[in-house]
């Protein structure tokens, strides 16, 4: 039979790094797919650049249109990123009856249910493994692994560049602003880096685990985003005395009433495994019913890991291109007339325990005012950890903190009970409040 | 559409568990898998006890026969175990041209290949997830998640029931019987627990991770098997002092010359995730071209663990029983017409570093002669740990441990100075030799 021909959509990082393993192992995954798979026409803003890069056997043109409307062609493979143009192209290859295979995860947070609709009523498939946490299958195996499952949540490091800079805050002490420059030096952040610290890229991915993990459309609107702009060393640090370490987490979560989709700094106990994923790695676990928690490690982020699994999706399309839609894994791991409704719910709804650190007054009596509108509000405090002054680097001596974890409660609750720490005149800063998740 | 109608032999503890969550899920995996799965005949050596589990609806039958001829019953589950009665029932069931579902390792590992080419012959499907590291959906990822790369190796921690014993003596400093004798109170080990001390558990799973991995046939027969029955407190004692944990591991490797297939104690270090997955928790570590390192953790046995690897092969199946074979996922990974001959080395041939322990006479000139053996056998030494005879309980003052790290060399090198080592006078006990593996 002769090779399957995809048509490669931006030769950067992720579009080289695919057309370089693809190759460099053509005849492995041909043993596998039982039918060779080639990238044959390739679209480039940089023509020549791309004809270095491919060699003389394949067509490298500048129109991405003009490969996507090609007869001869069956996947396209979408590595442009972005939402505008990626979209228009991703949609008109749909129309043209082509699967996409694509890693563009905020085009599928944002625009996933019109693209997944088109491709259903197309009749074609459109795969995204490398829309998320790209070395680790993870759409696989909450897609189809853990299909006997009712999942409860998901917890993951989704984003390598703020687990870069939260490491290294950790490792050397350093602030967010030197680490975060550190990071840029070594090519982990971009120059504007605001994506990824301010959690948006984190939030697209959760947005996606969310959908496949409850079967409930897209929905990133309504996914609460915090980055890690706002921590401090010393958060790092007090999380640690207490035998936590701090990590920027996406989280879908099942509750009675909804959905909980947020992605947050987020204290977690040490000897969990996820806690020791360090450095740009990316983790995630899952908590199922049947089968426990089992977690996943691997490269968020780099050419061939994603390479890796835009790879394996050209293999499962290859596979599955004349298969009937009931063959076929469904976009979103439910069949698209089965889909939820189940509502993601506001922050104010959502339960977890926190970390919490005032500025306080060194005096008597600021721990019982503190502690009394923590009870007044139905707040129960799981640990509390005062510093002398003299402990803390770079405070006045009449100063102090006043770090205290809590247990479960809502939101709402905790808003309203910060207001009112807030107010007292023994607390000298804004209070930092940090959520907790004991992930078992 | 009418529920697909599945056949279930042996309702113990992965029976049972499978029933009772494919019933307690049964809305969400039909949303997911687009059709009903039902099983609707049980075959059960107890014929009451199993009609109390499945209630009236269900039929339940002493003969397994009566199951794998039943015309209605597209897909069978067998969950009974061992290489005989099972192995006749599955043959008879694809002779019958139903697909099979089999958490069975011991039957793949050692009838893998004859099991695979009549499934193939007969145009059905034989799926397996649960026959390794049950709740983690491992085959899926080697198999479909990775088909983009070329897979350097796979170390995992893959029989539970070491691993609890391994966690225990390090945490406690029990011994071996000792914690032997806690896990079979807990109910970790079984009565004769032969079958997983002696590794031949975790090389059942590590044969049929290395055909997949790799593209081989199954191997049972040429995998090397080690258990931990001869670990000693001490080794472990030592090994922490170094870095290091000791953990069974099941290790696929792949080398220029042939391809490593071998499970025994191994020295791993701390700071890999892998070390720290402790209790009955499996966890699999691979490498791979391009994806790099990624790891997989969660629970290796358990009833409920193993039906939801049981029902996700039930939701693949259901999906693509209408489908061909090139539209399906091959049972080894690879095409069956695109196997490897790659041979599995022999033992001699294999390329590791090692951890010895010597119980030497405490005088001058030992360190010397072993170091000087080990030159002259081009071994490198990496680390060497000496301790005084008074730091050591329970020897004469006259002896000491003398623990050597060495760097890569073959088993065959290691052997011969070893024989040498073993021949001085100065050497007072079997050498103790444990290999290393850093797992980059």
């Amino acid at each position: 039979m002769n090779p399957i021909q995809v048509g490669l959509l931006g030769i950067g990082t992720v579009g080289g790094g695919t057309f370089a393993v693809l190759k460099r192992n053509q005849e492995e995954i041909k043993r596998r797919a039982g039918r060779g798979i080639e990238i044959t026409r390739v679209a480039a803003r940089n023509v020549e650049r791309a004809k270095t890069l491919v060699g003389s056997a394949v067509e490298v043109v500048s129109d991405p249109f003009a490969v996507v409307n090609d007869p001869d062609i069956e996947i396209i493979v979408e590595v442009i990123g972005g939402t505008t143009l990626a979209k228009d192209l991703v949609m008109k290859a749909i129309a043209n009856g082509k699967h996409v295979v694509t890693a563009n995860k905020a085009l599928l947070a944002e625009h996933g249910n019109e693209v997944f609709a088109a491709a259903h009523a197309k009749g074609v498939m459109v795969a995204f493994e490398g829309a998320v946490a790209v070395s680790i299958p993870i759409i696989k195996a909450l897609r189809e692994g853990l299909s006997g499952n009712r999942i409860e949540w998901v917890a993951g490091i989704i984003n390598g560049t703020t687990n870069f800079i939260l490491s290294e805050m950790r490792d050397k002490g350093l602030s967010f602003e030197t680490a975060l420059a550190q990071a840029q030096a070594l090519g982990y952040a971009e120059a504007d880096p605001t994506f990824d610290i301010e959690g948006f890229d984190a939030a697209h991915k959760a947005t996606i685990l969310a959908a496949i993990a409850f079967g409930v459309p897209v929905q990133f609107k309504r996914a609460h985003v915090e980055g890690i702009t706002q921590l401090a060393a010393a958060d790092i640090a007090y999380a640690y005395q207490l035998g936590y370490r701090i990590k920027l987490l996406g989280i879908a979560k099942r509750t009675h009433t909804g959905i909980e989709l947020r992605v947050h700094p987020t204290l977690i106990p040490i000897k969990r495994l996820l806690a020791n994923v360090e450095g740009s790695m990316n983790g995630i676990m899952v908590k199922s019913d049947a089968a426990g928690i089992t977690m996943y490690y691997g490269a968020g982020a780099g050419s061939e890991q994603t390479a890796s699994a835009v790879i394996a999706d050209l293999v499962d399309v290859t596979r599955l291109h004349t298969a009937d839609a009931a063959q076929r894994v469904p976009h979103l791991a439910f069949q698209p007339d089965a889909m939820s409704d189940t509502p993601i719910l506001p922050m104010s709804h959502i339960v977890t325990s926190y970390y919490l650190r005032l500025r306080v007054a060194d005096q008597t009596g600021v721990l019982a005012k503190v502690t009394g509108i923590l009870a007044q509000a139905d707040i129960s405090i799981d640990a509390v950890l005062q510093r002398e002054s003299d402990e803390i680097s770079g405070v006045e001596a009449s100063q102090t903190d006043l770090i205290i974890l809590t247990h479960d409660c809502k939101e709402s609750q905790m808003d309203a009970a910060i207001a009112l720490m807030q107010a007292l005149p023994t607390v000298l800063q804004t209070i930092v409040r940090i959520r907790k998740e004991e992930l078992v």
